[in-house]
């Protein structure tokens, strides 16, 4: 894998909210943005608005209950940005790459995120302080 | 001016990052992502390295002394992302928009941003605790 461009786009922004309502009223009633969709996800402890801005999205992530995904994030720093998704080509060679370079990953193998696509967490530690998530968009689904 | 997708794209990223060099090691040698320009705005008290995702651009910002744009930033909060830049139509039209809606701006009227085009930033009162940046590419530069 050469490493020109690897990163294909922004795939989405993940914004933590307390409240998704709260998020809504700003992002769709008063900034004016397109919600695209709201999906509740209870094995993660989420409910996320999506809104589309050119070939990325907006994600609005709220948490359903204490121990959700965001909880912890929301507790120590409040509402903000909690990661960055990129996509790549190939997100298992990608892995591997950083893997071997001695990268700390969250996930060493994707699993389905939100959109439906195969996602896999990098560690902070990896990345100077940012939770970069890695996506790859397969036609196929 | 309708209020349907007035967010064109992800402008850009904008991280904010305690030393360029340590930043472009993760970024640029070990994530294998291109950098596209170094730039230097003394005014600002800032070194910026751009990185092209897609139709965005992921900004690494350094500062060049203790009373940067993004020093109390990395004292309060330590390195991640400071802003988010949005791209839309007709900067002034929306700054003016938000601000009859009772939306608190940072910036009544755009100034030229580090990649030359009219930039404003919002309060994050406005937004929810994001730092939002919008943004208006004009061919005529």
């Amino acid at each position: 894998m050469t490493d020109s461009r690897p990163f294909q786009k922004i795939a989405h922004i993940g914004i933590a909210v307390a409240d998704l309502d709260a998020a809504l009223a700003i992002w769709r009633d008063q900034l004016g943005a397109e919600v695209s969709d709201v999906c509740t996800m209870p094995d993660r402890g989420l409910k996320i608005a999506f809104i589309p801005v050119g070939e990325s999205l907006i994600e609005l992530i709220a948490p359903l209950r204490d121990d959700s995904e965001v909880s912890r994030f929301l507790e120590k720093r409040g509402p903000g940005v909690h990661h960055i998704c990129l996509a790549v080509d190939d997100i298992q060679a990608r892995l591997d790459l950083y893997r071997s370079r001695g990268l700390r990953l969250v996930n060493d193998t994707p699993s389905i995120g939100a959109e439906g696509y195969p996602v896999a967490f990098m560690h902070p530690k990896a990345t100077g302080g940012i939770l970069l998530e890695l996506l790859e968009e397969r036609s196929e689904g």
